[in-house]
């Protein structure tokens, strides 16, 4: 079975880093995921189509047309719903916990617990605390208002309150709709929870009502959950602005001690970078031969302090066995989410230590710390510490750095773009206006070993800027479009002639990056302001979202509230959904008239900028713009 | 397949009502639970065993001896540990939104919002009030002590606590325990959404640390959200107290318009029981031909209104859908949790409505009423007059009701049991303590039609009370043992001379009925009384647990939270977690180091009697009790 779905290396990746680890991992008989792919392909069909269901044990249960229901009594609707939601729920727990995560941090420094975070930005801080009608936001005392902050935002995670603190941001019309589907996010710990109430057994049992409540799920997640961990990580790290990086396996050092952290909060891997650039840390690492640290990043934890701080991006979802592969790794440092268990065995392959900082995601046989705001950089100096340690360890004969970085421009922001347009969205409203931005459309999300890696992700990049539609991305497109050169501002060579014109007048790359997947909410802020200036939903705006290569429950989230905000959203492949034809339909038509958006689902990613394209078009003839 | 599967009518039900509600459901086409699972057996191993994986799409994926991991290298233990997690997730969520409603309702009254609702038990709420340390909590005015309460209780929910405020009932010993591990219950629907996020892939990935987090998630249910829930439907609804009731299909009554209630929340059955009471719906009744009108329970709805207001008991959770099959139900009202999605077709086939109340808990097809407290008795009032227009549409040819009803002694509370005992647990204790009393086995949860409908809760309970083990009821087992004669005094007969002797002295019987599932609170609340006034931990009593026939998620988390709280607690069947080893033995061992308690599983009843007396003995040894 496995051989039949065997993969040559060039079929897994369109990479040549990539390839020359998949190369190097077979001969030091590291498993990857492609691996273990083959191993599980082909998979159970009904946990494929979503018929399957464990939510109790007079189960578990398969739905067919010979047995239409489960043992319960509920049909293939009503399983692939409660699936799907719960699918949802644990995308939208994951983002929103970050997001709480960073409530803690700030309350910390209100309450003068830790000196290692501060308030970075803090007219960010006085603006969010304006938005969200804290008394005096502009002029009271600092820790005042970013304690007034911290309470309304907490309050976000409670039962109290009839919607989200963010929701002011969102158009009326907009608002209205959700008001009357019941799709007014509440709160986020709450839907999440009324989502796994919904889905027990003897619940919510018509497809619909449970999808609404999907969607409710995840709007708690993009306005809310999400939100909050993309503005509290500006106010406490500062906003991203623009600056120059490098990304791919080549961004690893040989001659220096190289950390790489991995995971999506950059409360831990903020302190690393700090740890790392400490004279004392820098003079052990001398004593111990090394030419300096090099901390990079991997996915969301490497978009976070790229956008920042500008640390190189070593690779993206499946890079991330690949560059412990190296052999030239000395620590692999996570937080949560997204984190290969696998990686532990790979890191075990080499001298690579495997540490783990948060006590939500554990790895059995991990260097654990227990990082606390309190003692974070201390912490991370122990960290540090043992990868200096690790270095002697390095053997090599078995060290291998495949390519040279690509260069890229990051930091990109709400805040960075009206500054780049001189403070009013109005230049880059006349330019779709004028049709020379035709529209935009946001590609994101991860990888996915049933695509060849980033073949989707690039391509559609490409197809688009094309059109003279922008791209804006995040999470592991970032690193796709990064090695592909898409992220300079001399890749408008590859764009239609609108975007060469506006693009180079800015100096700003056609595809721009927004940060990383919690930051995907930076792009629906940014949709709502162009809505409001517009006086229109966002529903009505020329833009769309994809997810060429998407693979986790947070991307399905991320896809959800998209569309639940009136985001037409591609996906790359589907959820497992489609053993319900009344839930399937509802995610690709049935949700149009009720949110004004739905999904799409194509593999092909210039079939997908077709349909990407039409749906800008026909945005466009509908506000009287020119094609 | 199925042909082998078949059970004869005998092999599926102890009872003679349900046998013969089997035989008219084959007469009359009406399908049945336990056709389905017929149909769905044998199950899907990979569910069955918990290895089969679909948290994203990278898989689906399964788990065996030659695919030891799933594509993301999750191994059989992390990939069990991960579903049983999200399976303890869902049951916490159910008794915890549950619990989160009467928060609303008593909020609802503090507010002035409705009159239909009010605070019945003052006294019960100023206890509570001083408990959670409400200023003034004897003497303020009434309104600004339940405001209080509810300010406290609603941040319960929240994140801002360290623990959930009933844990100060909770022994000191205990809550070290948790202390030390990691598992003090901070909030209970940020557990959930803590649960959901740990498991999503690359969160945590060590088996124990996820089986941690579950207790925490399930201890935030029992001693918050169930308990919330219990407390604030005896303020509101008045806590119960000692009285007669009769049990089983005969309950159902041929001359009057029967309306059974169905789910779990009291808040809109205890409508339903007044609107039915309300004298121009009866003379509506009698004007349309009937001889008055018979509101009557199922499930844990049915535990509430019986153990409050003496309504009878119609039936456990297999017996929802014979109760319709009876021909003779104008309307089977539900709130949400437990109600199978067959109902729908089961009372199409009749004249009976299907009629929803809540609007996380929809079914297709259904009448369905949004009640809100401010409207619920109006509400409630045009669901009877359903009922009522209902009546002349029942055929007389299609009804049989089997058997005579039999009587039952109900309303156990903990006040109850106190007032019995004088105002002291001290004759309680004494009785234990002189071995004529040799322990309390709380015996709760589900029917499974997997097992003979209540042989297993009827076999053990026998068994049981010969032993002179004292046996509190809740949820489905309630109406076993009474069908059984079990919830009589009289029924000291079948009891141990010890048993006897006491129980008769009271005039209670040797088994006694607790409440619904959410009052499983109750029970661990009692044990912690017990455990304080003789100074030890919960894990040091002669007490245990038991679900002989459970099927649920939420009785998967009412297992886990009594372990976590120290006591050893026996299941019929295992969860789906047989694929992991390492879950497996934690489950069954490893828990007795960390927490005191563990599960054992034993489908015979005699069997699981025997491991239940022998702990008991060992823990009376331990007390230097005589055996």
């Amino acid at each position: 079975m496995a051989e039949k779905n065997k993969k040559s290396i060039e079929e897994k990746s369109l990479w040549e880093d990539a390839r020359a680890m998949l190369r190097k991992a077979e001969q030091d008989g590291v498993e990857t995921a492609w691996d273990r792919l083959e191993q599980q392909t082909p998979h159970c069909k009904f946990c494929e189509l979503g018929t399957s269901c464990r939510n109790c044990v007079m189960g578990p249960c398969r739905i067919t047309a010979k047995m239409p229901r489960g043992v319960c009594g509920a049909d293939a609707d009503v399983v692939v719903a409660r699936n799907f939601g719960r699918f949802i729920a644990g995308g939208s727990a994951g983002h929103s916990d970050h997001g709480r995560d960073l409530i803690e941090v700030l309350e910390a420094i209100v309450e003068g617990e830790t000196k290692d975070y501060q308030i970075k930005d803090e007219a960010k801080l006085r603006r969010i605390a304006g938005e969200l009608g804290v008394a005096d936001a502009g002029g009271g005392a600092l820790a005042a208002v970013a304690r007034a902050v911290m309470e309304i935002l907490y309050a976000d995670f409670g039962s109290r309150k009839k919607e989200v603190a963010f929701l002011g941001r969102v158009p009326e019309k907009r608002r209205a709709i959700w008001q009357s589907l019941g799709m007014t996010p509440r709160g986020v710990d709450r839907e999440i929870a009324e989502m796994m109430h919904r889905t027990h057994m003897g619940c919510d049992n018509d497809a619909a009502s449970t999808l609404i409540h999907a969607a409710r799920t995840a709007l708690a997640d993009g306005w809310a959950g999400s939100m909050i961990g993309t503005e509290l990580s500006d106010v406490i790290f500062g906003t991203p602005s623009p600056k120059k990086s490098t990304v791919n396996l080549g961004v690893i050092n040989q001659e220096q001690v190289n950390i790489l952290v991995h995971g999506h909060n950059p409360v831990v891997s903020e302190m690393i970078v700090a740890a790392a650039n400490d004279p004392e840390m820098l003079a052990r690492a001398e004593a111990a031969g090394a030419g300096g640290i090099n901390v990079a990043g991997l996915c969301c934890t490497g978009n976070e302090i790229l956008a920042r701080r500008g640390i190189p991006m070593a690779g993206n979802h499946l890079m991330t066995e690949l560059a412990v592969v190296t052999g030239a790794v000395e620590a692999v440092v996570v937080d949560y989410q997204c984190i290969m268990p696998s990686l532990l065995q790979a890191a075990g392959c080499y001298h690579t230590q495997f540490i783990t900082t948060a006590n939500k995601a554990r790895f059995s046989g991990a260097v654990h710390f227990d990082i606390k705001p309190a003692t974070a950089l201390a912490q991370a100096k122990e960290i540090v510490q043992l990868a200096i340690d690790g270095f002697s360890k390095r053997d090599p004969q078995r060290v291998e750095i495949p390519s040279q970085p690509v260069e890229i421009m990051t930091g990109f922001s709400n805040e960075a773009i009206l500054n780049a347009l001189g403070g009013s969205l109005t230049p880059l409203l006349e330019a779709i206006k004028a049709g020379k931005i035709r529209g935009v459309v946001g590609i994101v999300g991860c990888n996915n070993p049933k695509f060849q890696q980033d073949s989707g992700n690039i391509g559609l990049t490409k197809a688009l800027i094309q059109r003279d539609i922008l791209v804006l991305v995040t999470g592991c497109v970032t690193t796709a479009a990064g090695k592909a050169g898409l992220l300079l501002p001399q890749a408008i060579d590859q764009a239609g002639p609108g975007l060469q014109e506006i693009c180079g007048a800015l100096g700003i790359p056609p595809v721009v990056h927004f940060g990383s997947c919690v930051d995907n909410s930076r792009i629906i802020h940014l949709c709502a302001l162009i809505a409001e200036e517009l006086g229109v939903d966002i529903s009505d705006l020329p833009v769309a979202a994809s997810s060429p290569e998407w693979y986790s429950e947070k991307a399905a989230a991320i896809g959800l509230y998209a569309v639940a905000s009136g985001i037409y959203t591609h996906l790359g492949l589907p959820p497992n959904i489609l053993g319900s034809p009344a839930v399937t339909d509802l995610a690709l038509n049935g949700l149009e008239s009720l949110v004004g958006a739905s999904f799409v689902v194509e593999p092909d990613p210039d079939k997908a900028a077709d349909l990407l394209e039409a749906r800008i078009v026909s945005k466009r003839k509908a506000l009287g713009l020119p094609k």
